[in-house]
């Protein structure tokens, strides 16, 4: 055939798996469903765990990898997280800025060196002062993929005041929009341009 | 609420994964996104991974449950394998028969004790000598589930003369079908009484 054997992890937080979608796909998965009926042969791994800070994600994504991921496929990896490490736990960030970006920094220097790497920025709650916190911190880790020579999308500047995100996340729970939202969110990756593969 | 926060890891190979197609659901996607529809509060983990035996599975499983079923949700999992087993390397089965059925007692053993756990037994692909064999080692799946008390959801029997199935496999690689034979293994589990979540 030709056509590359493309598989992809997606690490991540519960945006990543797509948590509040009935249609069970998230972003992640409309992004993937719409490079394969654009004609690319993509194998879609959603490895998104919900509640996962930085520090979750930095013990077991390697792991994670080693099976999907072979010598002879065309392999990617996708991160995305930060919104659990800036919520606060009696009242301070359950994972510091500072670790963060060392999370980060670890993750994304590995991965470059095995995969093809994306890291996407985290989307906005409806919370003004968390969505400050992760302003923040998202430009810090935009400098840090930078660095490293690892693409860098950001989510939060469009969505936050999008009416779809922000009217579905307030009518759900909070923090995760339903699948309307989600197709904004990968449509925002799709068009980005350091997503590799055209939608349509 | 008083709605369960039910979270189901789905662990299996290309089947479980949906490989083929270009939904991104596979059987296990559409069950959740209809158990959703129908009200259930369900955070759906695909595991599913290519190519992998039942031996590869039981290495991995409970590393990757651990992480996403947490003690105060309301955890199950669903397992399924088989076709790689008895697919042919060098004229024998990747794993002999009777390692599959210890690989089986030892996951659900061990899983039972931890999950609610169901097994879904092995769909067939477009070779009668490879159903043939997958039919004989479905019954010692059934039987060996049985004895442990884990409900068995047998789909071969079912799919082998499916129009949609058949015509599905053949035209795409003769192993995996396309949406529409997902579609059809999902309605299986879902009537099997085994499956926890009305469907619609």
């Amino acid at each position: 055939m030709g056509i590359p054997d493309i598989r992809i992890c997606f690490f991540g937080d519960s945006y990543v798996h797509g948590t509040g979608d009935d249609e069970c796909l998230g972003w992640a998965g409309r992004l993937c469903a719409g490079a394969r009926r654009a004609g690319h042969d993509i194998t879609y791994y959603n490895l998104g765990v919900r509640r996962e800070t930085s520090t979750d994600i930095a013990r077991r994504w390697l792991a994670e990898c080693e099976p999907r991921l072979l010598p002879a496929t065309d392999n990617h990896v996708v991160f995305s997280f930060g919104a659990n490490d800036v919520a606060l736990a009696d009242g301070v960030p359950r994972v510091h800025e500072d670790d963060t970006i060392a999370n980060l920094y670890a993750m994304l220097d590995n991965a470059r060196t095995r995969y093809r790497t994306l890291l996407v920025g985290p989307p906005p709650a409806a919370d003004d002062e968390h969505n400050a916190r992760l302003a923040r911190l998202s430009e810090r880790m935009r400098d840090a993929a930078g660095q490293l020579g690892v693409p860098y999308v950001a989510t939060l500047p469009a969505l936050v005041d999008d009416r779809i995100w922000r009217d579905e996340v307030r009518d759900n729970d909070g923090a995760h929009p339903r699948a309307a939202g989600y197709a904004r969110l990968a449509g925002i990756v799709a068009a980005s341009g350091a997503w590799w593969f055209e939608r349509q």
